[in-house]
């Protein structure tokens, strides 16, 4: 059975915490081991051209993004993994279809709807800080999407849109020049595991709360003796749904022990002793992933060579593709 | 003394007449053999994407442009000559410029404002048949512009605006990452020489009345003597200014002979000698090229090698800065 192939794009940003590898990370490399999938992940360090503006921001968070989702099990022989910017292909195919792309399907893009209500609530002109990188970036998804052949997308809800904007220019393209372009569909990820930061509400960067997935033994346990309880005595028997360590908690351990703290909580289990095991679990869940990434930041030559072989082997797929391309379009007989 | 780096986009439109070869063509193979210009002429194909959607249109007209290029005089082992589309360099620049370029920028560009205005006009959407190629390719102008550190661009009065875009985007690229592009500047055609047709306006296909630039000598005549003429017998005194036949004359021929012809008129002649005279006039001038432009269209190996060896001069120059651009951005160290 040929399997089907997933594509995920994986955007260059920094300071990973392990919300982000609960709710992206991890559930994208559990895809990758899955039977029938194909998967095809890449950074995407042009995407991230539309907004980052310092050079050694994109570089070192090029190889940070790489070294951890390598640390967490995904495994580049397995997986065709590349950087964008490595497969021209990709930007060839950008300018060809624009061409195909009109230009009221981008007015509409959520994003760029957005911004542009943004700027008019405040009195500006719609199109204040909007560069074409950024009004144009679902023409960049698509052709991301259309050159491997993509079948499936994973996407929150929020991102149906540009899947649907791909099949849209790929319709076209095909209805053009005939039959070209696989139709990629968005596998909706309903269930995105969530989990809570140092102060119980969602663990986000912008709040400032959360635990960043490569710290040190000694910061991870000073953050987890951070978190918020209440003030309920150890003896006190508790409601786990309510505490922001058993949230944490359930998010990385196993169905029993979930289970068994769950009854130490209706019980009655101290802050301090549920500290500790979170601690626990966490370091010991996070210790060799903590250990591999260290190795390939310290030394990126292994990172290189990934991304080269990955680059030639991605090129090795876009390459022909691009020339059957190039021959619809009549830039070649 | 190092030359000025000038160049030209030359789209690859069909059907070329003699207006054409006057307005265009001759002036710019003149520019490239004065002293002090580094001429750089490139085939835009992927450009006329942006309107073209037949392939063997964009094929056929590549090649048609190239081969009349060459029959006129380019020497392709002077002039940097190459097609747009063999340099993936430009379309990877493209899109690293779009995130510099403002969309406000865009907006303002006078082709696009043209468009919304006749849609307006006619009580459509504003957007209606604007797709996102015709939108971004003053950036894909820049970036044919910038990649190749280019002083001056040849620009009539109405494209002067498409230099001031590439400076704009430049300009903030250098600010943002550093100084990296050369500034380029318009190059005012202040008088383009303009032919009539074969009814006194202005030569112009859509006005059907052009005299092709590679018909044979029997179709070159017949057209010549449907050249409209007043009545004024042969005898009569006439203004060469009032006469088409005159104008076309002296867009071919040397000064004493435009001066020649002059007192004629004002002798008087007969309309069939001077169509007589303008026929062995642009037959003369036409035999060569017309032989020249048969052969290369008729066995397209040497454009095929011409156009590999201007793709593969292109990217040594294209090649090495495009790595300094990505130093800069952050994509290599």
């Amino acid at each position: 059975m040929e399997g089907k192939i997933v594509l995920t794009g994986i955007k260059p940003t920094g300071d990973l915490h392990i919300g982000n590898y609960v709710g992206a990370i991890r559930p994208a490399i559990e895809l990758t081991q899955e039977p029938g999938v194909k998967p095809v992940y890449f950074i995407a360090d042009y995407h991230a051209l539309t907004t980052m503006r310092d050079p050694k921001e994109l570089h070192d968070r090029t190889y940070e993004i790489a070294a951890a989702w390598i640390a967490f099990g995904l495994d580049p022989d397995k997986v065709l993994f590349y950087r964008q910017s490595d497969i021209p292909e990709i930007f060839e195919l950008t300018w060809i279809l624009s061409c195909l792309a009109s230009k009221g399907l981008l007015n509409r893009a959520h994003a760029y709807k957005a911004k542009v209500e943004e700027n008019l609530k405040a009195g500006r002109d719609p199109d204040t800080g909007v560069n074409m990188g950024f009004f144009n970036y679902p023409v960049l998804m698509a052709a991301d999407i259309l050159l491997f052949k993509t079948d499936l997308v994973p996407v929150g809800k929020d991102q149906i849109q540009h899947v649907e904007i791909a099949r849209d220019i790929a319709e076209n393209f095909n209805r053009t020049y005939g039959e070209t372009f696989r139709l990629p569909e968005a596998l909706i990820d309903e269930a995105t595991a969530v989990i809570p930061g140092l102060d119980g509400r969602k663990m986000s960067k912008s709040y400032g709360n959360v635990i960043p997935l490569f710290s040190d033994e000694k910061t991870l346990k000073k953050l987890i003796f951070r978190i918020k309880t209440d003030s309920k005595p150890p003896e006190e028997p508790k409601d786990p749904e309510e505490s922001t360590l058993f949230h944490i908690y359930r998010g990385f351990a196993e169905k029993e022990e979930v289970e068994a703290l769950a009854r130490r909580y209706w019980e009655g289990i101290g802050y301090g002793e549920v500290k500790n095991m979170l601690f626990e679990l966490l370091n010991r869940k996070l210790v060799e992933p903590r250990r591999i990434y260290r190795e390939l930041i310290d030394d990126k030559a292994k990172l290189d060579k990934w991304l080269a072989e990955g680059a030639e082997k991605a090129r090795e797929i876009a390459r022909p593709f691009m020339n059957d391309i190039r021959k619809k379009i009549g830039r070649l007989l």
